[in-house]
């Protein structure tokens, strides 16, 4: 019989993640940036802007100079001179007074707003008509308006989006503290397996998990390391896990979903001085011959050999993980990869465990329908048909026709 | 007066981007080809996979040799071998015989299903009892049952996801044909913008948008070049433009909102021989002073200054761009990027123009609210603060609170 010592839930499996810390900070340029973790509050050095500044072509005025202003009624004003861009707008507007400037250029002192070039009409080089009354602070940013020095604009955990990256430029933070990218060592196991570039012969098949594995921890924000095939020996584990834990910061170990890769997994983990297995067995499905152990306090998965079910693992218990090495602040909000549809036929569940089915969405009028991509877990193309997965809880007989599912869409 | 020739709607801006043809294709290794796009389909060269497999441990049977079999009347069969992973199961398997194998293991030939070690107790070395009858196939993965040689499993234009790339590496599909990544040149301009590094004098801003648009091309599969900043000079921007025509399939001018620089934008792509203006101006909100021009084939936007403006502009028209010049197949499936939410406020909008206005989502309960992030497009921190866009049609008079929108998620 297959020993399971203790099948865990998806909960408990989460809650034996916290103990893995954080990795540690480096500082990188802006430029490589995007979508890394920070780590560190970033607050504003200083106001942005720092002066108030045109956000409309125009003229700088003194809002209650052009007060009853209007096409039948202009009000006449002075144009004293013009603010060029990217210089200090120094010579102060007097009551009466206009000075041209461009979008972004620095109000003069006195000026109080902007009106915009549509609504004015020069007559000759001195005097400008205004046609429409501007309110103080009309069409002007104001010091501090965007951003306010020691402002906490950015905290640390957060994910940086093209917006941060620009808020960042904007103050001036060319260098980023951010986390290091988890390093995750892929090592697939099994006897059959042989390299992608090889041809399997009868009883042998290609490695394709560590390759999918690879791309999924790229998605999750880490940096795969293909350490490649092993037999099912021993000392093969024992010395490749040793040599990937000097460099990775978690460890997978793909395959052993047999029940002989499974007891040699056991075995190998136990043989070093400092393992704990935490995990030997989840109530999910695909997915139940999950092994988590911690050796010398780095985090190592055994990931079953189905491809559909390692990638579901990953996607369900490998992600969190990563998030926890990226230090990224709390969960990501569920709109982010879900969409509600409609489930197009009934699904039955075993209980006692989780079960998730890969779907197909389909848009027909107003419905979007979630079509079951059926199919046995060993089959990798029955993800590539599938656009996410629905999960059906625990306690769940299962799922009826036309009910409302929140799919989880592949990244 | 500002001198916009046409406005053009989006969609008119859209079908203008149809001269523009997918970029050339280049071979990759797969470990590197997650994320980009298919130059060409794939078929399968062979069957996936190309021998029956167990896919459970257990033994190989002849189904009927199982039939009526129970806990209380079990079939007694004969143990007569074992197939080695990764090794032709050669010995053929007579009636009333089993042989022991894994999952993944080759079904010898005689054998038609698998009965799980679950079910089973050896007695001795050489005799199986077996406690439940399996139907043919039962825990057989069939030859070409994952992919059958000659399908086409992924098609010209896919953008490689983990399991595509699970899939290719199946299939030993080590070099994988995609399109290049489009080379995008930022060139920052205005008189009144410094370098991120430098403390800006009154007068003065850094250069935030040149790496939030940088960040934004990453998201879209593009390879951004950070050109620099230049002054609004007419020579300046005539020798930058030719340069980065040379290495760049596309140039972005960031800046020129205000009126002096559009003309300048203007006057400067005149001035080359091969050069048409096909956009000057969208009837978009914010956006409006969009340029989009074809320089000896090459495209080049003019974007507005304001950085709200800017990367409202990549999302809505920038980025079908890149997704042509990568030869992406088809629009995105709306739901991909998309949620559905409440509006928490009304919104008037002004008429003959598209709106895109900046929400941050917040749940309450069963509602996911989309509160609207008001604020300057100049200001760079109402970006940071959203969590996506809403878009008000053209001829839409305004939202009204409570009704339900589509909110546009930021990747």
């Amino acid at each position: 019989m297959v020993d399971f010592f203790q099948l865990q839930t998806i909960e408990e499996v989460l809650a034996r993640l916290d103990r893995f810390p954080a990795l540690a900070a480096e500082t990188i340029p802006l430029t490589l940036a995007w979508d890394r973790v920070l780590a560190a509050d970033i607050a504003a050095p200083a106001d942005v802007p720092e002066f108030d500044r045109a956000c409309m072509d125009g003229y700088a005025v003194r809002a209650r100079d052009t007060f009853g202003a209007s096409p039948s009624s202009p009000a006449w004003l002075t144009i004293s001179g013009e603010v060029a861009m990217g210089q200090v707008a120094a010579q102060p507007l007097g009551p009466g007074q206009v000075q041209r400037l461009a979008t972004g250029g620095m109000l003069p002192p006195g000026a109080d707003a902007v009106v915009m070039v549509e609504y004015t009409q020069e007559l000759g080089d001195q005097t400008l008509e205004v046609y429409r009354s501007v309110a103080p602070l009309e069409n002007v940013v104001q010091r501090g308006e965007d951003v306010k020095a020691g402002t906490v604009m950015l905290a640390a955990g957060t994910r940086l989006r093209p917006q941060d990256i620009g808020l960042l430029a904007a103050l001036g933070v060319a260098a980023v503290p951010v986390r290091h990218r988890p390093q995750v060592a892929i090592i697939a196991t099994g006897d059959e397996i042989v390299p992608i570039t090889a041809a399997p012969q009868p009883g042998q098949m290609r490695d394709a998990n560590s390759y999918a594995l690879a791309a999924q921890i790229k998605v999750y924000g880490g940096e795969p390391q293909l350490v490649g095939i092993i037999p099912d020996r021993f000392a093969a584990w024992v010395s490749t896990i040793a040599a990937a834990l000097q460099t990775a910061d978690l460890v997978l170990l793909s395959g052993g979903s047999s029940v002989g890769t499974r007891d040699l997994a056991i075995e190998a983990l136990r043989s070093f001085a400092n393992a704990e297995i935490l995990v030997h067995g989840v109530a999910i499905s695909p997915g139940k011959p999950t092994i988590l152990a911690a050796i010398d306090g780095k985090p190592l998965f055994g990931l079953p050999g189905h491809p559909v079910s390692a990638m579901v693992v990953m996607d369900v218990l490998v992600q969190p993980l990563i998030a926890r090495l990226l230090g990224l602040a709390g969960p990501e909000p569920p709109w982010r990869r879900t969409v509600s549809a409609r489930l197009s036929r009934n699904l039955a569940s075993a209980p006692g465990r989780e079960e998730f089915i890969r779907v197909r969405l389909r848009q027909e009028g107003e419905t979007l329908w979630a079509d079951p991509v059926l199919g046995k877990s060993g089959l990798i193309s029955t993800m590539v048909k599938a656009d996410g997965l629905i999960r059906i809880l625990r306690h769940t007989e299962g799922l009826e026709q036309g009910e409302a599912v929140q799919v989880w869409l592949f990244p």
